[in-house]
């Protein structure tokens, strides 16, 4: 029997992204994919997903999976080969932390998750914030680099689990420095984690899978936009 | 060789508290309990997490893992007997996808994760944020209600990851109510639910870890305390 495979995202979630890399990782070429709007979320998204409400969602023969790194367990359990986590117990729950770690640092109302403070450092150049999350934003990178000490890649030699969790990183921080002319990842400061973006960057289900980078500007300019009338007009609400 | 096995604990501590059952429903029972004081933690705690400084932290053989959602897929991958998780990968995701959703629900500048919007409810009540948490506490309790329709433990037959994720509700919750003086877990609004806690505090691993009654009570007034006085300083910040 054929299996039904499909993934919800949108063309630039970078959680949606995550799943992508994984399947493709796996050698998963048969999945039909639903891009989502999500001003105008569609009825079956909302029924697969009625927590959150949010893409990422895989479904599988029928199941339902949400939140992204659940579905990159759920994918490194149903198709063991080119497996995402190690084997090694320890080593399967430092790379749990690492993506944890990248996915609940901060916590803000505009956008939840992950790299809100890289988001919040690029995009709140006018105000105090700023200045608050640049320190913290350092010290986060440093963890980060650490980790990645006689390493290619935080799964080793080949990409795995924490890779594809910090994977936007290697796409998006060169957009936002682009919009925003401002760059924080200092390549004398942070040379592995520097390297680490190349080497990413570099392998082929990655890069041919990132999305269109003028799109993201284009979408990034928006989001400038918005925090600089936003500052104008007195700081956020 | 012996096994070195340490829990870092505090002696409320709900995430720390996931650690003990785990190991106890394990079956292990040879380890050291270091109790914290939250307020002068130990340089140990410090070097074992230096990223999130906080408890619980297990340290299996000089190896430090943090955060008790990582901490209990370790115990389960290290010690394979007793189960925490299903075998399926569907079930598996579904349990991690529930714990994830009662760790990560809400995010507030006063209590991290969790239960925050169990207590902010309970001891916001004099502000308007109130008006706006109870609604959204009554959604979350819902979709965990259905969690257990057919099921005495969300594990099934017996106590399992997601239990013990959700396993603090069926103490505390009452320690609030007796504190606050206010209900939110309606019996016949949540049948699943309420039975749940009952079965799962009966449970004789469960009922032997709780923290003292007492001590939690005289916690959660001083919090209530708290919470008072910046209500009638104007409310918070």
């Amino acid at each position: 029997m054929a299996e039904e495979l499909k993934v919800f995202r949108t063309w630039s979630s970078r959680f949606a992204l995550r799943i992508i890399w994984a399947l493709k990782l796996k050698g998963i070429e048969e999945y039909e994919t639903i891009f989502e709007d999500i001003t105008n979320k569609s009825p079956l998204l909302l029924q697969y997903n009625p927590v959150h409400k949010k893409v990422p969602v895989l479904v599988h023969n029928g199941k339902p999976i949400s939140e992204s790194l659940v579905i990159l367990e759920y994918i490194d359990e149903t198709w063991k080969h080119n497996p995402l986590l190690p084997e090694d117990p320890y080593e399967r729950a430092t790379a749990r932390f690492w993506a944890k770690f990248g996915d609940e640092k901060t916590c803000t109302d505009e956008i939840d998750k992950v790299s809100d403070l890289y988001i919040d450092c690029h995009f709140k150049v006018e105000w105090k914030e700023q200045e608050e999350a640049i320190p913290q934003v350092m010290e986060n990178l440093k963890y980060i680099e650490e980790q990645l000490k006689g390493n290619k890649f935080f799964g080793g030699e080949t990409i795995g689990y924490t890779d594809i969790a910090f994977g936007w990183t290697a796409n998006l921080l060169s957009v936002f420095e682009e919009v925003t002319g401002m760059k924080l990842l200092d390549e004398e400061k942070f040379p592995l984690l520097s390297a680490w973006m190349q080497n990413f960057s570099d392998v082929p289900v990655i890069k041919e899978n990132w999305p269109p980078r003028d799109k993201l500007v284009i979408k990034y300019q928006a989001t400038r936009e918005k925090y600089l009338a936003a500052a104008a007009a007195g700081g956020p609400k």
